[in-house]
């Protein structure tokens, strides 16, 4: 069997002859090819805008390291860069937006829905060079981020620790906040749609900044977002799974609902807990200490403890979180082929 | 009653007149007293090692703000710092050390057990000032951080995002990261004695940086060194309680266990979740988001959810992790005085 069927099986609950395996960040600084096409390129985002150079590195880790499917290299703050939030990437510092929302006629001055989303034609058209280079055999995964996740950039304007002024948006003024969330869905939607039409197989919603909400506020300014994506995508497009990874979100797993395939576990969630709250209910992913691939034997023991909870059905191998920068290479491929591995039935 | 009788009653599990409040860094940026002295003091660290300026900011919050117990101004990282670690703030960085712990021959050149708790002696010497100072109704609670804490800065050198070198420590030498535990908990277990022997009413460890290790190796990194800690002061000194603050391990409240007082539950961790697992072990300390003090509305709401869960027994009010310098000194004067409203008998 192609591991792309088995891949999309795998993800739509359907038996595999064995469990598939793929990583975060898998096409990233941890690959010297990688870090030589993004010298080539001058920076992160141009290499992002270059469709050429980014199928080139969403191939390599297939080649490399044996993963079962291709994730689009892209970011997901292109979104709100389109949208016209002038996003920069300041070295050592991560993503900077010049000038973040702070009221009603900030959020106004942004464009929204189909013109917002046309303008990513160089991630349509990255997909479409790369569904030309890939082998049939193998799946590619589309992504976006949450509305929340992108939303928490356009408003702090950089990363942050604290979350602070976001957050204060929740309790302070939250009709702002909703209609940042509603513009970024609509877009995001629209986005996503085209990314299936130019070729993905599977779709990857990551709300990354899950855990800055508090679990009585998640539902409502995050978790119903990507659920309104996640039904519009599946009214027109059920053969797509569609996986859902919040980050951090351990002591509410009761609370997920909704019309998904695939529910991302994250490290800080025990994979036991996850199977007992939501197998039934989705087809989980992960979760593999990322930290572990600096030691092969620890790699081992926690495939193994993985297996041993997942069983040879519903589960698909990943890390907890993305793949860090000094792991070495070998040991990526050595988790990829312990996976396969224990799992072959 | 007098506040400070309540206070060490209801760390003790002991019946109270009203649920006692405090909040984590209640001396700190939010009041504009703390940063007028602050500024007289120079820098954080100064105004560390200086007992006269330490205890006029430990006192602030308890005239101003109305809390039931002080908290001893220091930081958690004069341990290391003497230990021989070379602690410095930088202005926008937060905490460094110049030398961070790579091998055993690292970790044998600094000072350990009583020789480096002893250094503290402008710690004591602040409480010793707090205690003629504090009114005898007010309760006095003195702290540390947990040793896993300790050795991410003592390894890392500063704040991570990642903890990638100890967490590498963790998977590749296990062996030197239990020596630098090991060495930390016998400084911390006489550093918290001699805040005992000072005054202190009530101890505190923060293990700022729980949620840092996988789930299945908490227990053997971070937990078992703060019971440690906990069972030497217990034996020596039963009437003094002991609350354990881990930050977010909501996933596995199932496995707290041993011999201490309070367990302090952080914003991530529903309070329900916390009474299920460990109300009738533990007496519970918190936990409202922080972020929620932006409003006063929404600080109502929370105290009386939390209310309505704890009850009136069992229980201490706090926040789920430290008050944002940008809270309004009225907000937080508001959420005390809503606590002790609620929770009055």
């Amino acid at each position: 069997m192609p591991s792309r069927k088995i891949f999309v099986d795998a993800c739509l609950g359907k038996e595999t002859p064995y469990t598939p395996v793929w990583m975060m960040r898998q096409a990233g600084r941890y690959l010297p090819e990688y870090m030589a096409i993004r010298a080539e390129a001058g920076d992160f985002l141009n290499l992002c805008h270059n469709p050429k150079k980014a199928c080139e590195v969403t191939l390599q880790p297939i080649d490399i390291v044996g993963v079962d499917a291709a994730i689009l290299f892209s970011d997901i703050l292109v979104v709100p860069d389109e949208m016209g939030m002038d996003l920069s990437f300041v070295k050592g510092e991560g993503p900077k937006f010049s000038d973040p929302i702070k009221t009603e006629a900030d959020l106004d001055r942004l464009i929204g829905g189909d013109e917002a989303a046309s303008k990513l034609s160089y991630v349509f058209e990255t997909i479409k060079l790369i569904k030309k280079e890939l082998s049939e055999d193998i799946a590619l995964i589309g992504f976006t981020g949450s509305p929340w996740t992108l939303a928490t950039y356009m408003i702090e304007g950089e990363g942050t620790k604290t979350y602070n002024i976001c957050k204060k948006m929740i309790y302070t003024n939250p009709t702002l906040l909703h209609n940042i969330l509603a513009k970024v869905t609509e877009v995001v939607k629209l986005y996503m749609e085209k990314q299936i039409q130019s070729g993905i197989d599977v779709v990857q919603i990551f709300d990354s900044w899950a855990a800055a909400i508090e679990p009585s506020m998640y539902d409502e300014f995050s978790w119903k977002y990507m659920l309104e994506i996640a039904e519009y995508l599946k009214e027109k497009y059920p053969h797509i799974p569609i996986i859902i990874f919040p980050k951090g979100i351990p002591s509410f797993l009761d609370k997920v609902y909704g019309n998904f395939d695939v529910f991302g576990v994250d490290w800080s969630t025990p994979m036991e807990l996850a199977k007992e709250k939501l197998g039934d209910k989705y087809v989980l992913q992960g979760n593999m200490e990322p930290c572990r691939l600096y030691s092969k034997e620890m790699t081992t023991k926690s495939v193994q403890d993985i297996q041993e909870i997942m069983g040879t059905s519903r589960h698909i191998f990943n890390l907890g979180h993305g793949i860090l920068p000094d792991v070495p290479v070998e040991n990526a491929i050595h988790f990829v082929k312990e996976c396969q591995r224990v799992s072959k039935k």
